[in-house]
């Protein structure tokens, strides 16, 4: 194994699920977990577990604490305060419940990007909002100078990626955030590739939603989370209903829990929680700025070493947060990704739910390799020798 | 520890999170996990981990494999077909989603029953259908004859407990199926409490509609199935959009899968569907036949002990599934739970989520203790010397 780009970043043991003869460039997808966060899972349903917000006996009482410590700490790793924090099944659900329960007056546009992922398109269309879409940089940035011209005040809400999944491309979230508000405007931001890979301080953003998925920040599945500013997400009305949520409940007329309480029905992902708040422990004893920074190095690395590759085609811009797209002249991406998994290298090929931009790319597909903290130059150097073998394979 | 009652179901050393010195008896609010589930969820964590439905790499094709295996098991589990289940956070999203989603025509009544938990009531209210509330016979169970008199063509739906969670309670589904079919209404079971607990036949009970939550099953948190004819689930429209769930998307027109992928927008909780899987596999291995036969003598024998402590009142039929409400005189049943608490013995005090139930019985809360397969007799004795010494405490 080559030496780590960054020592600090020697994590990689950490990770049980990743065999040393194997290499996972598929974080943008989900993350792997460290140990940490598979033993808190474990001992949550082995020694500490009981249901949360209802028990008087002191196991349940307990469980309700590391169930709201957990809130504050996801609401920690964004700069948020805890009774900001919907848990939610994940970015997806977050940003459907913004769709089907917010409501900025009468507006019934959203203003989105052309890189947007499927699940921040498709609430939009479900909730009955005309969809307005801002195109790209020529290396595959939002354009924002577009997006301050297209702004208006039938945007209901200005809804972009903090990071591209495809691109990796890094949002200038505070003028996304002025040219937002500008026009009367909320700021939404699909934190899912963002959260586990730069520090996000959504008060120097300035922005309205936040949304991320724990199971992309070396978390567990089935969890996520949805920061709001407190005074809208009071505002909102009830989603869905059940258990948890209510205040009191008659068949005449039921009234509810003020947020977040308010909009998590029934019985939540209790050891999801304990989960996430491992995981988030973990990545901020390396830090964000360590993790970005040790990502950045691989991405140009690995840019570089792809280049080195006759008939490979680099998507998205220089300066990405931890994932590079890309393609091979003459190669169907898939093809790429299967030759590349017998050479022991996971890269995902496909759309990546983003069908729009690769419209907009003019391909199918792309290639994608992703980078997590455990990645190496290993890695980097496992995918083109990889490539190599696509290529003896295509001739 | 007294001898179980039934020898073949001495599983209580398979519950690592139950020390021998305590005495659970909230598994209706949630079941402790069993060490094959615990194991389950490590691994898939710690040794099989990929995203599933989208790799092109062997590892995530094998989870994808478990992941729909997992869907198989829940359908095998009730007696439906996997291509009917849809996985949800819990039975409270299930039925959130029937209500939000489901049309019966123009109909707009649903017509439900006094012991409903909350999770069958709000989410109906939410989406604006007029509720008909079922009284209920004298010993606490839903009462038919009065349902067969009250059902109409107004009734979309027909929604009851299959077993109530206050009372234990449990439901003649044929006989209610019969009722809801006469009138032209689909019926919906919440089968929370009843899934870990009796045999569930579907197609037996000819219903349309059930939810169950997998932690009640002795499974992970944050999952849970919907069940539901294919014809009507395949005539619903989509719910939340995103990843997963989608044809084709532009943003002009965006088509959608067909049941049960269009339900299931997101990377789903993957280890959670392993998790259910393990823990329908264990719950099989005993057979709901023989674990409805060891709470139902738990129930008998706790009923009888309970009889013996002056000042005991006992709710519902004699004949419940796992599940026993007491009230003691002149103690808040909330004092009860917390001495007990002291005596190691953990029960439920509360409204349970069935508000109206307790106003339909005159108090504000009950004392409720539930059973499961690692029960036993000693639980029953250390509950009723827990309530003497409440009874020393209150004078």
């Amino acid at each position: 194994m080559a030496t780590p780009i960054n020592p600090a970043l020697a994590v990689r043991d950490q990770f049980p699920a990743i065999p040393r003869d194997w290499h996972y460039l598929d974080s943008a997808a989900t993350a792997q977990k460290p140990q940490a966060v598979i033993d808190a899972i474990a001992n949550a349903y082995g020694r500490d577990y009981a249901t949360v917000h209802r028990g008087v006996y002191e196991r349940s009482a307990s469980m309700t604490q590391s169930f709201e410590a957990a809130r504050a700490a996801a609401a920690t790793l964004i700069g948020g305060r805890e009774e900001e924090v919907v848990f939610t099944r994940g970015a997806t659900e977050a940003i459907n419940l913004v769709a089907q329960r917010y409501r900025n007056g009468n507006r019934s546009r959203v203003l989105l990007s052309a890189l947007e992922h499927h699940s921040n398109i498709v609430p939009w269309q479900l909730a009955g909002y005309e969809l307005d879409v801002v195109p790209l940089t020529s290396d595959g940035r939002i354009d924002l100078d577009a997006a301050e011209q297209m702004a208006s005040e039938e945007h209901a809400l200005v809804s972009f990626a903090h990071v591209s999944n495809v691109l990796g491309s890094i949002l200038d979230t505070a003028r996304a955030a002025q040219i937002a508000h500008n026009v009367g405007a909320t700021l939404m931001l699909d934190g899912c590739q963002a959260a586990p890979r730069l520090p996000v301080d959504i008060a120097a953003i300035d922005c309205d939603f936040y949304a991320f998925s724990a199971h992309k920040v070396y978390g567990p599945t089935g969890i996520g989370a949805l920061w709001a500013k407190a005074e809208i997400l009071n505002a909102m009305p009830p989603w869905q209903g059940g258990g948890a949520m209510i205040d009191r409940v008659t068949f005449e007329k039921t009234t509810y829990l003020p947020a977040p309480a308010r909009f998590e029905a029934g019985t939540p992902h209790i050891v999801g929680a304990v989960g996430f708040h491992a995981a988030i422990d973990w990545v901020r004893a390396i830090g964000l700025d360590a993790l970005h920074a040790h990502e950045s190095a691989l991405v140009a690395e690995c840019r570089a070493a792809l280049r080195s590759v006759a008939g490979v085609t680099l998507f998205g811009p220089e300066e990405s947060a931890g994932i590079v797209s890309f393609a091979l002249d003459g190669v169907h991406p898939h093809d790429i990704g299967t030759i590349l998994d017998d050479a022991g290298v996971a890269v995902r090929a496909g759309h990546h739910c983003a069908q729009p931009l690769m419209d907009l790319l003019g391909v199918p597909a792309t290639a994608r390799a992703s980078f997590a903290a455990h990645s190496d130059a290993s890695d980097i150097e496992a995918l083109v020798q990889g490539l190599h073998k696509v290529k003896r394979i295509f001739g």
